[in-house]
């Protein structure tokens, strides 16, 4: 066979050559603008030389500080495919972790959104590799900034050559992106893309039984740009053709409804605080959501209760899906097997609230206390993982000795797989209650909790015990209409019948809200602090 | 990322592990019979031990002389799995050729139907390296042969380890299969598929916009298993979980159809001489096609009639597709973009009757006179085809040097390609008729005859003439009840306000049949030999 690499070059130019028509539709502090694939293909080239204009060399880091709109699309091909490397930064982190992963990915130019600024002016005279910035405005003219060298991103595409030529000498193993992921403790660690795993990847997207991405798709990254490349979509849209939908900043639920009926979306994709938040807007508005044919939902667990109101009583397929920053992040999806179609809406029901199969490509095993698990859906183990979209190291960090063993990825979650394969997620192996030698999921507790009708959002943690090690305790953020009326008894009634004794929360605690992640997952480990704290005082 | 090889072994894994339930159903000799994955993949294992213990090593090549079943499917895994070569070896071809290819692959073992021994004892005085003759039979003993040493399939599997281990570190880039393709003159000439190149198509053809083949599929493969790996479906469908249902030797139109009703087959994949068979039946016989949802038609250009009859007449989609043995075989695939699903039926059919776009992961050039065509639909050069899964060699054969150039294959296949990137197989280069410096399609001609209603089949060649070079004449097969009614005049009179004056064939004669390849292609070498002949004899 032709040693042909698998490199990203390829799937933008075939949106130039094959889709010239259709378009990507981008919504900037300017409002919605529309372009092209023509459009969009030659601004990349335009983008690909002024940054070599600019200094940037193969293998050189070029960081990303911005929303999810059509000049993050021309960065996430221009950078990659003249051979450099995109650094996607998550604009929600700490100054202080911002400063950290740039001078440690050694990024040489940064595009930066330009309400970012200021973020990124606090960060300035800490960088110690950055050569130029590079400003994304809708503005003819720059904003007023500390920040030297800077550059107006339209003006250096303006005087770019429109018809650059990408190197086609560029390996497959060649690093195409990166991307920190937060640690529970210690600064983020990197991860690092190949132009092989990413064209991966995308085909695993692309796939009848994955999420099946097509040219006939209209596709709507609610999951932003700068975490976990928008999971691929991106990528996978452009190559295939695909309308693409970018929300841009500041979005509300509200938008991203309009959003969906405007434009007659087909798929969307996001963690799961987004469809709570879509379902709320849902349940008070009036919106024409027949266009969707999935909302894939991962990062983490989806309540049973959330998933049901979107397919029995909005009628919208929910996808489950698993993945991480290490992962590209497809792992698992859920799916029917052809004979599972025939099961009652409940048992789907069931099937839906779990991850799901493990994609074509892959493959896993689930390490209990005593090697593989058995698939009963029962025995408790350590997802890992293994495959060619999957990182083998954080990039330059010691850490990559706990995460990597054996050639495997260790990914922290705590899994049961039933006896068609399908995965559970039941917990960070960090957040696992352990009472009296057993393993209490947090997971499970929280979603039992969020399917009572007075619950919005519920976070279960362990707090020390004495006697049992660790107990669990619940902290509820009932829905407003709800507030002092539902009492913890009613809670605690209404999980009884659901759980083994033991398993029930010593305390439940009624909260505003429930701390939060940058990306929008619970933050158990501030959460356990408060919670202890809290707790310690009463006592 | 993780440097995990592209390999088939996690294929048939897969099948074994997440699909055990789903089932392969087999037609042999003795009648249909039914597998489950499980039982294959156990009954794969054991066969890959067989044939260590029968001494195949690591890159050895083992030749199959078989019809579509599971014991052929059980070969196509176990053979590459374990790091040896699997040669299909086109039981049509001639005992020389045969000869020819199992001596210039260096055979090492022989896999053969019982009803195939008697052409193999033909040839065995000459096999210079098979060490071992299996026969693949239902009976309890062997056939009488004249072959030696020979073993018995069953008994070889009853003896051997059902918990064989593949190995874990076979390379990418290893030899996983072959085939031998027609060579116009000369003998056949091999290629070699990686298990990369294999992997990656078998990703393609489960892809949404490509044949978007899926868990939920029941496939039929017409096309035989000797035949460009039955153009890539067992391997799709082994490792996606698909039913497979593998329709033996010596099968007829009725067969076919039998199948899919009883079956409920959900795409097939054949030669247009096959559909045109099935659709005879259909139109005699009364069978519910309603199950399908593709008719996958390559290898030879299909005719507007025959997919109009099948999409309007019977309601069954038809998804035309080009490929060749050096292509693995998948190239382009006849799928709509979304805006032209707006067009009409006829504006559809128009699109339809083209082969298709190009799949994701191929690049392709069309040259012309002078560089590459314009896309105008009008413009005709030369398909070359680049990419992952195209063969860069013939087996040690000097013809390399024709086929591949500069990185490119050139496919000898002459094609339009219109606005929206669709290409539209002409001819062969070599099948073009040159008359008066200009070209005649005869491809095009066959299609608007096979259009008339009296018209079985039909094949325009060239012939020698004096002042133009090359004229057209056309051979006709009539429908059996037309014979005797239908003329050269009426036929004259239908094609003549569809072409230029100068396209019209100077001579159309009425032949019982087409001489046909091994595959079901019109063979027009010989077509053409015997006509200029009877034109000779005539004047």
């Amino acid at each position: 066979m032709m040693n042909t690499p698998l490199t990203m070059t390829q799937m933008i130019r075939r949106a130039e050559k094959y889709f010239p028509k259709k378009q990507v539709i981008s919504r900037t502090a300017k409002g919605i603008q529309r372009f092209t694939y023509k459009e969009i293909g030659e601004r990349t080239r335009r983008l690909a030389d002024a940054l070599q204009k600019l200094g940037v060399e193969r293998g050189d880091k070029v960081g990303t500080l911005a929303w999810t709109h059509h000049r993050h699309l021309e960065a996430y091909f221009a950078i990659p495919c003249s051979g450099a490397v995109l650094h996607t930064i998550n604009i929600r982190l700490s100054p202080q972790h911002i400063t950290y992963i740039i001078n440690h990915a050694e990024d040489q130019v940064l595009l930066i959104d330009s309400d970012i600024l200021p973020l990124i002016e606090r960060c300035a005279e800490h960088l110690k590799t950055v050569k130029a910035f590079v400003i994304m405005t809708d503005e003819d003219e720059l904003p007023e900034t500390t920040l030297a060298p800077v550059y107006h991103y339209e003006k250096l595409l303006a005087d770019a050559n429109p018809s650059y030529e990408y190197p086609d000498d560029i390996d497959e193993n060649t690093p195409a992106g990166m991307c920190y992921t937060s640690a529970t403790t210690g600064n983020p660690k990197g991860v690092v893309y190949s132009h092989r795993g990413i064209y991966l990847h995308s085909m695993a997207l692309g796939m009848a039984d994955s999420a099946a991405v097509s040219e006939k798709d209209i596709a709507l990254p609610v999951v932003p740009m700068f975490h976990v490349n928008a999971w691929g979509l991106p990528f996978a849209s452009v190559w295939f053709g695909t309308t693409l939908v970018l929300p841009g900043p500041y979005f509300t639920p509200k938008l991203i409804a309009e959003l969906i009926e405007q434009e007659k979306v087909t798929i969307t994709a996001g963690v799961p605080t987004i469809w709570l938040g879509l379902l709320k807007e849902l349940d008070e508005g009036n919106y024409d959501m027949s266009s969707l044919r999935a909302i894939l939902c991962g990062g983490s667990a989806a309540p049973r209760g959330m998933i049901q109101a979107f397919e029995q009583k909005h009628k919208i397929p929910f996808m489950h899906a698993y993945g991480m920053t290490e992962t590209s992040p497809l792992v698992v999806i859920s799916t029917f097997k052809s004979y599972q179609e025939q099961l009652t809406d409940e048992e789907k029901l069931d099937i839906k609230a779990k991850q799901g199969i493990l994609v074509p490509g892959l493959e896993m095993k689930v390490i209990g206390k005593d090697g593989e698990v058995a698939w009963d859906g029962k025995e408790m183990g350590e997802l890992t993982i293994r495959g060619p979209w999957i990182a083998s190291e954080y990039y330059k960090d010691e850490r990559t000795e706990e995460g990597f063993r054996d050639g495997w990825l260790y990914t922290g979650d705590v899994v049961t797989v039933d006896e068609e394969g399908f995965v559970k997620i039941v917990d960070r192996t960090k957040d696992l209650i352990k009472s009296g030698g057993e393993w209490i999921s947090s997971v499970d507790l929280e979603n039992a909790l969020m399917a009572h009708e007075a619950v919005f959002e519920a976070a279960v943690v362990a707090v020390p015990h004495e006697q049992w090690q660790e107990r669990p305790v619940a902290c509820v953020v009932l829905k407003d209409s709800y507030i002092g009326k539902t009492t913890k008894e009613e809670l605690r009634e209404f999980l009884a019948p659901q759980f083994a004794k033991w398993w029930l929360p010593d305390e439940i605690l009624f909260l505003k809200e429930i701390p939060k992640t940058s990306v929008g997952k619970f933050l158990k480990r501030a959460l356990r602090d408060s919670v202890h704290e809290e707790l310690r005082q009463k006592n």
